[in-house]
């Protein structure tokens, strides 16, 4: 409708999550009338992020080069393995601070549904990681849904095979929550989760 | 904190309107974990449209080429010209179909305190259209906003300095709108501005 250049650049806008057609059009024509620096240099950092950014061999985040930082970080301790579904995931933890361990970034959850299966989530290499006797505890951050919940429980499975001790993130009240706006579902689970004091 | 080339991938996002730093994160690492394909085809398109698009020498709307399509169409009249904001706005008004004649695109309005004054709008080129008596009636759809009433009024005087007739689109009550939950600002308009019947 407006050319070829700008729908095609239209369509491609869409690829990002949360970005549809009345947006798309919108971000389309703003940047080609006020900001094609910006436009420019979206595209070279697209190029450059495709281009240098792969996965750490030892935990799966997304890094630049072999390993990332934090497996790379001889001050860090590999007996303890923090199993996370995403790299936002893995970085929401560290910006919490105080978890000096090492990740396993599954880069989703099982989901059958969809194909995913052990294989997807780098199943294989966390097991010869448990095979290796390097890991003492194995702790479980996946989401609480049901296919984190599924995937946390095989992981968990297959973890007490190998002798390897596993715990799960606590769930319940978050700090500063008012029971009375809290959803009835975390509520009963902190309800029965609760614990001796 | 994500690696050089993943920080600046979700600085560059953030050109973007309406995209703020946790959307930009989404988007980078979403792109980069599961559609890097789709993230080149972006990354190609901006650099096709940055490249390719520019403005039509006769209305100022984005356009590929010298002239834009509807400027070339021998079968539109000249003698017509809707003046409008954005090339957003245009486009609706061809969406919505029913008028024939041609546009000028302003790219903005007068807005003196950002230091957009008769030139940025274009409005040289508007007073060159005018002296030249092609143009018969003017018809102002600029938006109505303050900004965009008084960029009307300020074109509205140099037309009528030319000798053109000029009118502005009708202001009011939206088809389909329930009295009941039109605003009370569009509502007392549309009973100032009302018509006998």
């Amino acid at each position: 409708m407006y050319g070829p250049s700008i729908d095609r650049l239209i369509t491609a806008l869409r690829v990002m999550p949360g970005i549809g057609a009345k947006s798309a059009q919108r971000i389309a024509l703003q940047l080609l009338e006020r900001n094609r620096d910006g436009a420019a240099e979206l595209a070279a950092s697209l190029i450059d992020a495709v281009d240098k950014v792969g996965n750490c061999s030892s935990c799966r985040t997304l890094c630049e080069g072999e390993r990332c930082t934090i497996c790379s970080d001889s001050r860090r301790s590999a007996q303890q393995l923090c199993i996370v579904e995403t790299p936002a995931d893995l970085f929401a933890i560290e910006q919490a601070g105080g978890y000096s361990g090492h990740y396993f970034v599954l880069m989703g959850h099982l989901s059958p549904i969809d194909g995913i299966g052990p294989e997807e989530i780098g199943l294989p290499i966390l097991e010869a990681k448990l095979a290796s006797g390097e890991v003492d505890e194995l702790i479980l951050a996946t989401n609480l849904t049901v296919e984190g919940e599924t995937t946390a429980h095989y992981i968990s499975s297959r973890a007490r095979a190998a002798g390897v001790a596993v715990s799960r993130i606590a769930h319940g009240v978050p700090l500063g929550g008012e029971l009375e706006y809290i959803d009835s579902n975390t509520l009963s689970l902190a309800m029965q989760s609760r614990k001796v004091i």
